[in-house]
């Protein structure tokens, strides 16, 4: 009886065509692959290029540019390249192929950073084993709708409710976690990694089982690219309005939404709001816009900005709201950057305001410059300080 | 003012480098491009390429083949093609670069069919229009884990809940929509369109709104490729054990989970049941199986395969199962098939098979074959005709 099924599965294969729609699409070479060592081999089938490389993000640079990794191409036509070992991390990397650069063709995962594709793949080891998905119980991911008001629009946002949610009759505390400029609500559930995250470290006990909420932080867009009703259009890094103060103003339909929808503990002892980049910028204004709402802040490579004169709207009145914000009360101001951050100097002098100010803060100053790797990093150090 | 915002966003552009993330993807040139009369041109920047051609769905055949649109080169070093007039429908598409199959650097939306990456557009009019988002409201779709014990695996489905369940008490019907070989619990979402034609047809008022479960119908699979415990591994179409009966036997697990976890209307008269290929394999097997729980049954192209020799275990039993929910009633039995899929004459052969048991069906007869474009288009036919 067997025999027969693998022949009907064999008819099946033979009549199907292209023009079918191309299920059959296994690739004759595995790529990548990654070894024991952490180092990396990537394999391209025969093609008829001159030259195709690597262009990973962990390879040298000269200058801005990558040093794009030369694959050799052997006798069977297949071209490899074998990487060092590399870090525990989240990779991302295309190929170039006779000068064009685009996507491996082998490896169907990728992740998109504003209008660019990479592929991905995870090196497992430290951290990035908080990428993975373990065998663990796993909250739920939702992408839902809500009006704003302040914007007159539908949006899309993005929800992380932990495992047992929907089968417990309990409140949950909220962060709300904001994506950077270019990015957008599936940011950091993509290349944030932040559903994987929260799962291990709330299985492991480190983490509150929290609800979070990833909102789309460029006012002029309903949802990501691709999901509005703008459709399918080229994704920018610049959106305009979103640093002049608007998405603070409006931030309350995003929460009144929360709270409408939501089993959320109320108050701030049981909300916080952290973000990265602009998003940090948006954390820092948005906490002060609303002064007695969170009890905890997090800015993660924040773009803070020269502060010192208005270069924004938003700047209006800023040492008075901090001042209140301060005088409410905290538990909590988080400050991750990276030593080598285009941004460091201008957390240097957003410090010396806060100083100035008599605020506290915590302080982490790590490798790297303005990378989703120390923003991985800076979630799974600030998650456990939450609601505790 | 503004000038000083820009001149931060200057600097801000200017030091960043690749390697603080490439967040200035943008891309020189737009690609594809969508005209009014339907054609589409494609652009590729300049690159060392010899030759670079299109894949597209709509192109000729040459056997199986797809005949590759040569683009040419102009003077600026921008490679162009530009189609014929397309039809209104979701195309995918990939360009080849000396040889080598890849995806458009310049266009970030694509789709994974089994293995490989496709780039998408949707050319609209007709019931493609039903495929985009619309300004009207917006169901949510969730990703969540359930416990299946006959499976003794945490396994994920997808999820769509109409615009309004979250803020009512209201009881939905429920719609299984199971996808095929080669699929998982994403495929109706990302090829099929299921969010955005829900959205569509009920606000046009054409059909109710539903709660549709889309599981996972692979048995040995926890989850889409990249989001279970296995990681990120190369998809492949043939899953063992998903026609042998495993599937159909366990199914109550994902029933018992929506019952326990949704608002649900319960009762045949208020469940229905349908898939493409595999899955309309699965639809016919499960509706049978429990021969008193679906109302409605859509099999669309189904890989019926022949049933007048038992080559699965899942066919032990058949006629009497099928005289037993026929006996049972039922509303609607719905078969849609394309002239050119191959799996047309298994089709005519079930059909007698229903004939000779005196069962009622109703029967669709499409051009085309075995194709994302008629599984859309039957989705379209058969969403109205539920639970009135």
């Amino acid at each position: 009886m067997k025999k027969t099924i693998i022949c009907a599965f064999v008819v099946l294969q033979a009549t199907f065509t292209w023009a079918q729609q191309a299920i059959f699409g296994a690739k004759a070479v595995v790529s990548p692959e990654i070894h024991e060592d952490k180092s990396v081999t990537f394999k391209i089938k025969d093609s008829l290029a001159n030259t195709i490389a690597i262009v990973g993000d962990w390879l040298p640079r000269n200058g801005y540019a990558v040093e794009p990794a030369k694959m050799t191409k052997n006798e069977e036509g297949v071209w490899t390249y074998t990487s060092t070992p590399l870090t525990s991390d989240l990779h991302t990397y295309q190929i170039k192929v006779d000068g064009l650069i685009t996507t491996d063709p082998s490896n169907p995962f990728v992740v998109r950073d504003v209008a660019t594709l990479y592929n991905m793949f995870i090196v497992p080891g430290g951290n990035a084993n908080e990428y993975l998905v373990q065998n663990v119980l796993h909250g739920t991911v939702s992408k839902r709708w809500y009006k704003s008001t302040g914007l007159d629009m539908q949006r899309r946002l993005s929800v992380y409710t932990p495992a047992g949610y929907e089968n417990s009759k309990e409140n949950y505390p909220v962060l709300y976690l904001l994506h950077g400029a270019g990015g957008d609500e599936d940011a950091w559930l993509a290349l944030g990694r932040a559903a994987q995250i929260l799962d291990n470290l709330i299985a492991q006990g480190k983490v509150k089982p929290m609800i979070v909420i990833m909102p789309n932080g460029n006012v002029i867009q309903q949802a990501a690219p691709g999901e509005g009703i703008k459709g399918f259009y080229q994704p920018q890094f610049m959106m305009p309005k979103t640093m002049n103060g608007t998405y603070e103003e409006t931030f309350n339909d995003v929460m009144n939404f929360v709270a409408a929808n939501y089993r959320i503990k109320k108050g701030k002892e049981n909300t916080a709001i952290a973000g990265l980049s602009m998003g940090g910028y948006h954390s820092l204004h948005i906490s002060r816009y609303y002064p007695n709402t969170f009890n905890y802040v997090g800015l993660f490579s924040a773009a803070t900005l020269p502060t010192k004169d208005k270069i924004s709207p938003v700047y209006e009145h800023i040492d008075e709201t901090l001042k209140k914000q301060k005088n409410n009360g905290y538990k909590l101001y988080w400050i991750g950057i990276g030593k080598n951050d285009f941004l460091y100097k201008s957390n240097q002098e957003f410090k010396q305001k806060l100083d100035s100010l008599g605020m506290k803060y915590e302080y982490h100053e790590s490798d790297g410059g303005h990378e989703w790797t120390n923003w991985r990093d800076y979630l799974i150090l600030f998650l456990p300080k939450l609601f505790k």
